[in-house]
């Protein structure tokens, strides 16, 4: 088999380490293009620049390893990534390593796995990974389990229409007491937002959160990454909820249009 | 029964003339209060404002209406709203009238929609409003219609977790057909990006795309658009493929964390 080809993004940054020990581990077993955002898009959700122009400059790791940094979110570097910069259709795409983990609700906001999200929209292999962490991150650990993972889903490929979501404890590689294919957890954030008066005596807002834990199943990714194991969760971007369906159905009736 | 209390958003912005038409024909039925973007926030899917302080100041619509214009995304308004703004819990979230179809993949990309899932996450029955057009909208029938929903959901509750959807044709009020329970359709953008030369000669690309449809299913949303009928597509935030974990749990052995 050819080495794969591998497009490599985050939402971090193109200079955070979390990129950086990704490349080093993956360039071990594909070629490997590097496009990522010029600067750190944390919480961007799937956002796209429609209303903005996207510059793309190149990008040299002191020599190690060449990329493209991006104007642009984690979404916007593997459409134009795709769409405009690499000669050749990536085998795979791998987003991260995230600094801090992207389990339970965390999904929803993340650009991590809104570039992996991307990927699969594009109809290629796509996984995001993030570490359980935002002090001291031990990412050679997870760039190696990363590496591994990448090997298994280019040989038995993913679920239609699905990418997966990794999330990797911060402990020394002996302590990871295993993988475990998880569920989105349900747990919400409790918000509380800090009111300031600024200089110019002007109102302004810091939002902030802690996860509340609704939910405490084996099942779920949290759960799982507290005892120490490596979290794979497949995540999808058809959003319906089919179950539904039937019962909206019986709504129906009450929408006289003539009223 | 007491009137309900609204909450009324968007992503066009607090001016824009949707959450306008919005707010006239809600407050029919409900006490109103609008906490919605200072300035258009489109396709910033479901990102939240957690490196920049968030701005809050009053807005008056010509004597009409008074709200909230906040310095953030569609998802920061509806949790400043509720976690800092409102008096008091509201008993439905209304995000809209989006100038421009949410049906398909855009629903991922789309900050209407997000704004009703924060609302969800929150608790909160939440309904997103698009009328699919992005000239001459007809925005006095959607609102008309997205109140006589309104008025549904509050009587029959919503699926757990789950929000409604809504695109509504921009047609003559006696052109619509009738009222549709969808599905997400699984289109595609088939994106090109323009690239240009700027007056410093400096090189950037302007992203641009058409949908591509790969699925023409009577039961998706754009088909029943097409047809000149109201979709509403019950949308989730769990992104969990649940019928695709058992098949990933037969990948464990592929794991040898020894190795």
């Amino acid at each position: 088999m050819n080495r794969p080809y591998i497009l490599v993004t985050n939402d971090d940054g193109i200079s955070a380490p979390g990129i950086n020990a990704l490349v080093t581990q993956l360039r071990k077993i594909g070629d490997i293009a590097v496009v990522a955002p010029d600067s750190e898009r944390s919480a961007v959700g799937h956002a796209i620049t429609l209303s903005d122009p996207i510059r793309v400059s190149n990008f040299d790791k002191n020599g190690l390893w060449k990329g493209y940094a991006v104007s642009g979110t984690p979404a916007d570097c593997v459409k134009i990534a795709v769409g405009a910069l690499l000669e050749r259709r990536p085998d795979l795409v791998v987003s991260g390593i995230n600094l801090g983990s992207n389990a339970g609700i965390n999904v929803i906001y993340s650009g991590t796995v809104s570039a992996a999200t991307e990927g699969t929209i594009l109809g290629i292999p796509s996984i995001a990974i993030s570490l359980t962490t935002y002090t001291e991150p031990n990412f050679d650990y997870a760039a190696k389990f990363a590496t591994k993972l990448a090997k298994v889903v280019l040989k038995r490929k993913l679920p239609e229409k699905t990418l997966l979501n990794v999330n990797i404890p911060n402990v020394p590689e002996e302590e990871i007491r295993g993988v475990q294919i998880t569920r989105q957890g349900m747990a919400n954030f409790a918000e509380h937002f800090d009111k300031r008066i600024d200089p110019r005596k002007r109102v302004y807002y810091w939002m902030d959160g802690e996860k509340e834990e609704i939910e405490m199943a084996d099942d779920i990714d949290d759960e799982v990454i507290k005892k120490n194991m490596i979290s794979i969760t497949p995540i999808k971007y058809d959003l319906t909820n089919y179950k539904s369906i039937d019962n909206l159905k019986t709504w129906l009736p009450e929408f006289n249009l003539n009223e």
